[in-house]
C-alpha cells in the first residue's frame, strides 16, 4: 500500500471530496497528508470530524515531507480532461518520486506531458480506472473456492455497498476473523490498494472481471466481502450489477437501501421497487447459477433523525425478519453476526453440500 | 449500404465462414463477390446451397470488377491481430479504393501500416465492434417513442436471436409493415450496414447503447426489432443482455431456444432452467422498468428430425400457450402474426395507456 498525498485543492471538506474523505476513513494509516491551500496548516479532524492529526499542506514538497510516497487524484472534475491545477500537481509528484494513483477517466500514463514525464522519473503510474488487459469471459470459476463469498446489493446506485463492506471488513477483523475486501470501484481500490473497476470494462468481460477479483481476494482470507456497484434494476448500470453478481457467486447477499430515496438515482421518472420485492429478484437472478441468500440489511439513514432512523431500522427488521442496522450511524455488528453464523453454518454443514 | 466483397480466404463454406454466409443470406443483395481462391469459379448457391449467382473470385481485382465497394472482413481468427491473408487483401482494397468493414476486434484505422494507408487513399474503414465515442449513460429515453418494440431474449448465447428478428423484418416488409432491425452485433452490423456492438461497449454504456439503437432506428419504422445478445443467466454475458434490455426498453419479447442444448454455451457446468422460467425472469426483471410480455416462442431444431421438431414445436406451443416456430426451418408467419396482433392491441388501447 502506499502513503498518499490526496489531492483536494480548494475542495477539501466539501462534497467534492467525497473520494478522499472515504479513502481518510476506511485507510487513514495510509495518507501522509492532504493537499488543499486554501485550509492548509488544519488537521483532517478539525474539517470532517473524523481522521486525527493527519494534516492539510499546501504543497507537493510538504506532502513529501510528511512521508507521502503517492499522489491519490480522486476528485470530482465536470467534463473529461485534466483540470490545470490537477496537472501541475502532479507533474511536480512526479519530479519529486511520488507514485500517480489517478482515478480519473483521463489517463495519466496516456498524457502526451505526463506519460513521458513519469516514464522519465521512473514512477509508477496507477490510472486505476484503466481495465487491465487481459481479462477472461466469466465462467462460474468462483465455485472452485471454498471462502464464503458475501456482495453488497442495491435498491439503487450510491446508497452505500461498499462502506458497509469496509465496516464489515473492520469489524470481521477486530474480531480475529480473516475477512478480505474486494474492490470494484475506485474509491475502494484506493482504500484498499488493489482491485478493478468492473464499470469501465469492456462489456463482455463484466463477470470475468468480478471472478478474477474475487478469486484474489479469496487467496489471503476466509470470508470474502465484495463491494457492489450500481443496482441490477437501475436504468444505466444494471448490466454492470447483475455481471458483478454472475460473476463472483456470491453465497449471501447484504441489501442496501436508503429509507428515503424513492426514485432511481438520475432516473426521477423511475420509482424505487420495494425492498421486499428487490431482494426477491436478486435471488431469483442469482439462483440459476448457484443460490444467494439474503442474510442482512444496511441502511443508510444519513438524512434521517435519528429517531426516525431507529424506527426505520426496526420496521425494515419486521417486515424482512433479517439483521438490519445503519452500520456507519449505529453499529455494523448485527451484521458481522449474520455473516458470521452464516460462514459457520456453511462450514459445518460442508462447502459441498451447500455448493 | 455497400456492396461486399466477402473475404473468406480458404474458408468459405466451412463452419469459420458463418458470418459471410448470414450476411450472404439476409443481405444477398448488397454482396458482389465472396473472395476465396480455393473456390474461385463456383457460384455461392454451388457450396451454401443458397445465395444464387453471387460468384467466389480469386481476387481483389476480380470482386471489383463484380461491382464490389467494400471488403467485408468477418472471418473467424485464433487468437488477436490480423492473419497474414487478411493483412494482404485489405492492403490491396485500399489500393483498388475499397472501404473496409473490419469485424475483427484488431482494428484497421489504428494498424501502423494499414491506417496510414488508408487514409492516403481516403477509404472509409469501419471498424464494426468499435464502439462510438459519445455514447450516453441510459436513462430510460426510450419511453418517449410511440414505436412498438421488439426484443429476442434467449436461453442461451447463439441460440437463434439475429436470425429470428431478420426473419421477422423481412416477412413484416413483405406484408407492407414498416419495421426495422436494430442491430447489435457484427454480423447484425454488416447485413444491416449500422448498429453498434453492445458486447465491446465499456460496462456503463451498454444500456445507452441499447438505447440510442432503438431510437435511430424507430425514426424510419413502426416497429423496431431489436437484436438480442447472449442471455441473462448467461455466466458470462448476462450483463451485456440485461443491459440490453433495460436500454431498449421492450414492449414485447420474443424467446429463443434450442430443445437439444441443455447446458450453457462453454459452460457445461451449468444446466439451462425450463423455458418458462427464463420467460419469467426476463418479465421480471423488465417490470419495474417497463412491463413487456412474451408474445412468442423462437425454436432452433437445426440439430432435429423433422419429425421431433414439429413435435417440439407442438409441445412448447401446449406448454407456453404461446405461438411457436422455427422461422428458418419452417414458417416465420406465427410470430410475424403475434408480433401484428401486439402492436395493433397496443395502438387500439392507445400507447399511453399500455405504457
Amino acid at each position: 500500500m502506499p502513503r498518499y498525498l490526496i489531492f483536494s485543492e480548494g475542495q477539501f471538506g466539501t462534497p467534492a471530496s467525497k473520494t478522499g474523505n472515504s479513502v481518510i476513513r476506511y485507510s487513514a494509516g495510509h495518507v501522509a497528508a492532504v493537499l488543499d491551500s486554501t485550509r492548509a496548516g488544519q488537521r483532517v479532524q478539525d474539517v470532517l470530524g473524523y481522521g486525527g492529526d493527519i494534516p492539510v499542506v499546501a504543497s507537493i514538497d510538504e506532502g513529501v515531507a510528511r512521508g507521502a510516497d503517492a499522489l491519490m487524484v480522486g476528485i470530482a472534475v465536470n467534463g473529461g480532461g485534466l483540470p490545470a491545477e490537477a496537472r501541475s500537481a502532479i507533474a511536480r509528484s512526479i519530479e519529486r518520486g511520488l507514485a500517480i494513483w489517478n482515478g480519473l477517466h483521463t489517463f495519466v500514463a496516456d498524457d502526451p506531458e505526463l506519460g513521458p514525464l513519469a516514464r522519465q522519473f521512473k514512477v509508477e503510474v496507477r490510472d486505476v480506472r484503466r481495465p487491465p488487459a487481459d481479462l477472461p469471459v466469466g465462467g462460474g470459476r468462483v465455485r472452485e473456492i471454498e471462502q464464503t463469498v458475501v456482495l453488497a446489493v442495491g435498491t439503487d446506485a450510491n446508497i452505500g455497498k461498499m462502506t458497509v463492506m469496509l465496516q464489515l471488513r473492520d469489524a470481521m477483523r477486530s474480531r480475529g476473523t480473516r475477512a478480505t475486501f474486494a474492490p470494484t470501484g475506485q474509491t475502494g481500490i484506493f482504500i484498499d490498494g488493489w482491485g478493478i473497476c468492473v464499470d469501465a470494462v469492456v462489456a463482455d468481460f463484466i463477470a470475468g472481471a468480478a471472478e478474477s477479483l474475487t478469486l484474489e481476494a479469496a487467496r489471503t482470507s476466509d470470508i470474502v466481502l465484495v463491494e457492489g456497484q450500481g443496482s441490477i434494476l437501475h436504468p444505466g448500470y444494471s448490466g454492470v450489477s447483475l455481471g458483478l453478481l454472475h460473476g463472483s457467486l456470491p453465497h449471501a447477499l447484504i441489501a442496501c437501501d436508503q429509507p428515503t430515496r424513492k426514485t432511481f438515482r438520475h432516473n426521477a421518472w423511475l420509482p424505487i421497487p420495494p425492498l421486499g420485492e428487490v431482494i426477491a429478484l436478486h435471488e431469483a437472478m442469482a439462483h440459476p447459477l448457484r443460490p444467494a441468500k439474503t442474510i442482512g440489511i444496511s441502511l443508510n439513514t444519513v438524512d434521517m433523525s435519528e429517531r426516525d432512523a431507529r424506527a426505520e431500522i426496526d420496521r425494515v427488521t419486521e417486515e424482512t425478519g433479517l439483521p438490519t442496522t445503519d452500520p456507519v450511524r449505529f453499529d455494523a455488528a448485527p451484521l458481522v453476526d449474520a455473516v458470521l453464523a452464516f460462514d459457520a453454518e456453511r462450514r459445518a454443514v460442508g462447502a459441498g453440500a451447500v455448493r
